[in-house]
C-alpha cells in the first residue's frame, strides 16, 4: 500500500484525490507521465448502435473530463464534484476504487459490476468505460479549432418556488435557498446575504439563484434563469478583443476590439516593463490603461448585444505574462530582467471589478494561467483552442510576434518555449514596416522574366490603397520570393548589382541604394521617384527578419531534437496570432520559418487566445483542462542553452 | 458497504471526511447521535508516567480536536489538514480506516500497529489512543470559565529565508515561498501578489508570511514573526467590549468598553429592528454606528498597548442575532416578526473591513454562528467559554436579560430556548429602574425585627453613592427579601396594610402608596420625603419581575422535562450575561429565577461571550468547537408550545 504515485494536482484536486481509496490491489500504478488510454462506449440513444471513442488523457485526469474533453456527453448537474450523483458510467479494467459518494449511489450489486460516479474516478491506467443514454441532451458550441464544446459554464442560474417559513420550518433564508439546489454545495457572499431577505420576500420567495463556480453570487427575484451572458478577453500586447458570449446557446452575441491603451507606453512589453522601472506611478497607470480598454470593450458589447451588463456574471481574460501582471497590478519588473521570473503561475480567481470592469458587481475573472514568463496565459487558452493536448499527432504550434511562442507535441509530451523574435513581425525595425493596416503590403509576388505575362512585381495591399509600407506577412514574402528569384543568397547578403541582371533581368533596376545601404524597391510612387520615397526593402531589413526567423527555428529544431523528431514527423504546423493568420504557409516554409513540409500541413490557426478564452467560459472542463497543461507542458528555457548560439547561426541560412 | 453513516459536517469537513476509506469492517458504526468515548494515554514526558484522560465527543470529531478541545496537546503545524503529517497517534478498537496521507506517513508496519494522523482519524466509535511525548511544547492560556485552551491561533507568522531565483530555477515568487512553507497548503490573495515581487526582492528574499487560516493576507519584509495581534469583539445590544490579544502568548493586551453607539435607535433588538422596518435608511445608519463602536474601541486598545492596527489581522465577533445581522448590514425584519428567520446561521468568513474596522487590510472577520433568532453567537460564544458541550455534568446556563437565553445539556444532549424576559432586567419598565450604573441599588437585605442589631434595610449600592434606583439585581433582591420577610405573598401581592405591622414591625411603615399604587420605600433621601421622591418597589414592579421569572423559569422547566430531569439533578447553572454577575444566587433561588439548590451550584459565569470569541482567536479547535455547536445543539422554539401559557402561569408564584 506504500506504493501509490505521488499526486500531481492541485490542492483541490488532492482534496478531491483523497476520495480514492489506495487502490490497494490496482494494477501497476502509472509512473505519473505519458498518457493513459480510455475506450469509450457511449450509448447514443435508446435502440441506436452505441459509439465507441478511444481518447489519451494524462494519468489522473477523472473519467467525467476525459470524456468531456474530448466531446462526450456524460450526466451532470454539479459540474463534476460528486454531489449530484447524475455521471453514472460502468469501468472496467483493473480494480477501480471507490469512494463514499459510490457506496450512497450504487446498490452493492452494481459496485461490484464497476458501476461508478465518472467525475470521481481518475485514470490512473487504462480504461473501458460504458456510458448510458444521457437523460438530457446536453446543449454543444462548435469553437477553437474545430473543437465541439459542451456547455458546462461555470456560471448556473436556477430558478426555484420556495415554501414561506413558519414557526415549525424556521430554517434560515440560506438553507431554505440552497436546499432547493443541493446538487450544489455552494458558499455564499456577504453581498448576497445583505439583500436575501428582502429580496426573497418581495418575490414571495420564487427567485433565479445565481451560481458562479461553487459560489452563490446573486438571488433574483421571479424567473431569469433565461439571461446569463460572460465576456471573453483577449488582451494582447497591441490588439484587446472582447467577445460577448450568451451562455445559455453558447453563440457568440457581439465582438469587439480596439487597440491596447498602454500603446503609449511602449510597443512592446519589454518596453512597458521598463516603464514600470523608470516610473513609480507607471504600474499604477498602465493598470488603469489596460483596465479602461477592457472597459470601453464590454461597454461596446453590451451596448452592441442590448445586454445589461449587471447580467455578465463572469469574464476570461488571455493575455501574455506581462500583459496579465499589468491587468492585476502585480509589478511585472522580475518578468523583463533574468531569470525572468512570474510572481505566480496562476493568478487567484479574481472580480471582474479587480479588472476595473463595472459588470455584475460579484461577476468573476477567470484569468489564464503561463507557463512563463515568455510563454503566457495568451498560448495557454491557444493550446486550449487548437487542442494542443488532445491530439495524437505530432503538431507544432508558432505564435509569431515580438516575442514568439513555439509548443512542440508528438502525442504524448508537450513542450514549450519562447524565442526573441524581435520587432521584425511587429513591422518595428523594418525601414518601411507598418503594422497590417490599411496600405500595408501583405503579399508580394516577383517575376524575373522579362516575357513573362506576369508584371514583374504584383503586390497585395490590405484595403486595397496605394501601398505606403510593408506589414510582417509583406516582409517574408518579400524575401522569400527574393530568395526564390536568386537576387538574394542564401546568406541573406544581395546579389551584387552586376549580376542582377543576368539572375531576374525584370528586376535588376529596382535593386539600387538608399544612402549607402542596398535596396529594393517594391513599390514607386511614380516612374521616376528617389528610392528613399519608395516602399523598399533594405539589406538591413533581410537582417531583421533573419534574425527572427533564424531565432524561431532554432527554438523549434531545439525541441523537435528533445523529442527525436525529424521536420517530416510534424503532421501539423498551427500559425497563430494575429500575424500567424496573414503569414502565407509557402512563404514561411520558403524562409525557413518553419519546417519544410507539404503547405498542406500548416494551417492558420488566426486568433486563438479569444478562441480558448471563450471555451473556459462556456466548460469548466475545458478551463481545467487549461490548468492542467501547466503540469502537463514542460518550458523550456532557451537562453541559458549552451549551443543556442551555435545552433542560432546554423538556423540564419534562408 | 452501504451502511456508511450520513456525514454531519460542512462542506470543507465532508471533503476531508472523503479522505476516510469506507470503514468496511468497522464495528456497528455509531448512530450519529450522542458521544463517543475516547480514553488517551499521553506520555507527557519521556520517563514520567503517562497520564490516563477520558474525553467524550459527538461522533465524527477527529481524534485531533477531540484531544484539543480537552487541553491534550498533539504536535501539529498545519492546524490539522493532514498536511504538516507531524500529529503521529497510536489508535486502537475496530478497525481504524486508513488514508492517503496515512500511507504516505508511515511504514506497513506501523500501520498495521495503528499508527495514524490524528487529524483524519474521525471517533465514529469509542477509541482508545496513545499520544507519543511532544517534540514541541505547545503555549496555553486560560480564558473562559477556567478552560484550559492550546494555542493553535488561525494567525501564523513563518519568517523564511529565500534562495534567490537564477535561470536554472526559475520558480515563480509565489512557488519559491509557498514551498519554504509546505505544512501549510494556502490560498494566496491578489493584493498580496500585487505587493509581493517588491517585498521579496527589496528584503533579499527574507520575509515573514503572515497566514489566516489557510489563506496567505500578507508578505512583511524581515522577520516579524513575534508580532501578530487579534481583536475580540463582544457586541451587546447595550455594551460593546473589546479585547486585543497578543497571539503569540495568548495574552490580553489591553480591555475597552463603551455603549453600543446604537442605542439612539432604541434600547433592545425589537425597537432597533422596527427601526429599519419604518425608515429605509435606517439599517445603514445602524450599520454604521455598530462600525464607528467598533473602530473606536480597536483605536482605544491599539493605542493603550501602543500595537500598529496593522498588525491585527484577524478579529471575532460575539453578538445576538440581530446585533450581528446589523454589524454586518443584513436585513434584520425577519428577525423581529414570526416565525422569526435568520438569513443565515453562520455567516461567511468576512473581512475586517466589512465590519467598517481599520485594521490589515486583509484581516479577517470570523463571526459567531447563532442558534436561533434569539439565541445568537454570544450564547454560542458563551457556550464554547463554559465548555457546555465538553462536560459530563448536568448543567443549566442562563443568560440573563431583556431576552434570556437558556441552555442545559445533560451531558449528552444540549437543548436551547430562548424566553422573553421583557425589560425588568434591564431596569426598563420598573418605576425606579436603572442600568447597573453608579447609584443604582445591587443589593438589598430587610430585617423585619425591630430588635435586631441590623439596620431594618441595608442596600449595596454601586459607587457607594446615594442610591438613584434599582437595577435588576437590586430588584430581584428587593422582591425575594419581601417574599422572606412576608410582606409580598406567594401571589406577588403587597400583604394589606393592616397585617404589614404584625408581619414585619420594623417595615411596616415604609409599606405606603404612590398615587393609587402600593409601593414598599427602600430609600429616603430624607426622613419626611414624599414617597414619590423616594426609591421604591412598586406593585407593578413586581408583576414586571413575576413575568420575567416566570417566562424564564418557564423556558428551563420544559427543557428539563424534555431531558427528563428534575430541579435536584442540575448539577451547575451558570448565571452568564453582565447582569448574571450581579445576580446573588440565594435571591435567584429565592425567586424562582434557577432551580431551587444548593447556592454554591450556581455559578456567575460573567462576561462568557467575550471570553468565547478570544478562544476562538486563540486556537481553530475552539472555533471549530463553535460551529460544531450548530449541530449538537437542539433549538427549542417555545412561542408555538401550545402548553407554554398553562406552565406559564403555574410559574408565576413566588
Amino acid at each position: 500500500m506504500t506504493d501509490i504515485p505521488e499526486p500531481r494536482f492541485s490542492l483541490d484536486e488532492v482534496r478531491r484525490e483523497g476520495l480514492l481509496q489506495p487502490p490497494a490491489t490496482a494494477r501497476t500504478p502509472h509512473d505519473g507521465t505519458g498518457r493513459v488510454d480510455l475506450a469509450f462506449t457511449v450509448a447514443d440513444a435508446p435502440g441506436k448502435e452505441p459509439t465507441q471513442r478511444g481518447v489519451r488523457v494524462p494519468p489522473g485526469v477523472t473519467v467525467f473530463d476525459a470524456a468531456s474533453w474530448n466531446g462526450i456527453a456524460i450526466d451532470s448537474t454539479c459540474g463534476g464534484h460528486g454531489t449530484c450523483r447524475k455521471c453514472k458510467v460502468r469501468v472496467e479494467g483493473g480494480r477501480v476504487p471507490l469512494t463514499q459518494h459510490d457506496v450512497r449511489t450504487f446498490s452493492e450489486k452494481e459496485l461490484a459490476d464497476g458501476w461508478r460516479l465518472a467525475c470521481l474516478v481518475r485514470a490512473t491506467h487504462d480504461l473501458h468505460v460504458d456510458v448510458p443514454p444521457l437523460t438530457t441532451r446536453p446543449k454543444a458550441a462548435t469553437v477553437g479549432v474545430g473543437r465541439q464544446v459542451i456547455l458546462r459554464p461555470a456560471v448556473q442560474k436556477r430558478y426555484v418556488e420556495l415554501a414561506e417559513p413558519t414557526l415549525s420550518d424556521q430554517r434560515t433564508d440560506l438553507e431554505r435557498l440552497l436546499a432547493a439546489i443541493d446538487d450544489l454545495e455552494l458558499t455564499c457572499d456577504l453581498a448576497v446575504l445583505r439583500r436575501l431577505p428582502k429580496v426573497m420576500r418581495e418575490a414571495d420567495f420564487k427567485v433565479t439563484a445565481v451560481v458562479v463556480d461553487e459560489e452563490l453570487v446573486e438571488v433574483e427575484a421571479g424567473d431569469t434563469s433565461a439571461v446569463r451572458h460572460a465576456i471573453a478577453f483577449d488582451l494582447g500586447t497591441t490588439t484587446v478583443v472582447a467577445t460577448l458570449l450568451d451562455l445559455d446557446t453558447g453563440t457568440p452575441l457581439a465582438v469587439a476590439s480596439m487597440l491596447n491603451r498602454q500603446q503609449p507606453f511602449g510597443g512592446d512589453v519589454i518596453t512597458r516593463i521598463s516603464a514600470t522601472m523608470m516610473d513609480p506611478d507607471a504600474l499604477g497607470r498602465l493598470q488603469e490603461a489596460a483596465a479602461a480598454t477592457l472597459r470601453e470593450l464590454a461597454d461596446q458589447v453590451c451596448a452592441e448585444a442590448e445586454v445589461d451588463p449587471a447580467h455578465v456574471y463572469e469574464v476570461a481574460l488571455a493575455g501574455n505574462a506581462t500583459m496579465t501582471a499589468l491587468a492585476l497590478g502585480i509589478d511585472p519588473e522580475p518578468l523583463g530582467v533574468a531569470p525572468f521570473v512570474m510572481t505566480t503561475a496562476s493568478p487567484p480567481t479574481a472580480l471582474a471589478s479587480d479588472l476595473g470592469l463595472a459588470l455584475h458587481p460579484r461577476a468573476r475573472a477567470t484569468i489564464f494561467p503561463s507557463l512563463g514568463a515568455y510563454v503566457g496565459g495568451d498560448i495557454v487558452a491557444g493550446m486550449l483552442a487548437t487542442g494542443m493536448d488532445r491530439d495524437k499527432r505530432v503538431r507544432l504550434f508558432v505564435d509569431v510576434g515580438t516575442n514568439c511562442e513555439i509548443v512542440l507535441s508528438d502525442g504524448d509530451t508537450l513542450l514549450a518555449t519562447a524565442a526573441p523574435a524581435g520587432p521584425a513581425f511587429e513591422g518595428g525595425a523594418i525601414r518601411c514596416g507598418m503594422r497590417a493596416a490599411d496600405g500595408a503590403i501583405e503579399t508580394v509576388r516577383l517575376e524575373p522574366d522579362l516575357l513573362a505575362e506576369h508584371a514583374p512585381v504584383t503586390l497585395g495591399v490590405i484595403g486595397d490603397v496605394e501601398p505606403r509600407g510593408l506589414c510582417g506577412s509583406g516582409l517574408v514574402d518579400a524575401v522569400a520570393e527574393l530568395v526564390k528569384v536568386g537576387l538574394v543568397d542564401a546568406s541573406g547578403r544581395y546579389v551584387p548589382d552586376a549580376d542582377a541582371p543576368g539572375i531576374a533581368p525584370a528586376l535588376a533596376d529596382r535593386l539600387t541604394k538608399v544612402g549607402d545601404e542596398r535596396v529594393f524597391v517594391l513599390h514607386r510612387p511614380d516612374a521616376d521617384a528617389d528610392p528613399a520615397e519608395c516602399v523598399y526593402l533594405s539589406q538591413r531589413d533581410i537582417r531583421e527578419l533573419q534574425f527572427a526567423k533564424a531565432a524561431i527555428s532554432t527554438g523549434w529544431t531545439l525541441l523537435m531534437e528533445q523529442l527525436d523528431l525529424r521536420a517530416e514527423d510534424v503532421q501539423q504546423v498551427l500559425l497563430a496570432g494575429s500575424f500567424g493568420s496573414y503569414l502565407s504557409p509557402a512563404s514561411a516554409i520558403r524562409i525557413g520559418l518553419v519546417p519544410t513540409l507539404p503547405v498542406l500541413r500548416i494551417v492558420s490557426a488566426g486568433n486563438v487566445a479569444g478562441e480558448g478564452a471563450k471555451m473556459a467560459l462556456l466548460s469548466m472542463r475545458e478551463r481545467e483542462g487549461a490548468r492542467a497543461l501547466l503540469e502537463e507542458v514542460t518550458y523550456v528555457e532557451l537562453s541559458d542553452r549552451p549551443d543556442f548560439n551555435d545552433r542560432f547561426v546554423e538556423q540564419l541560412a534562408f
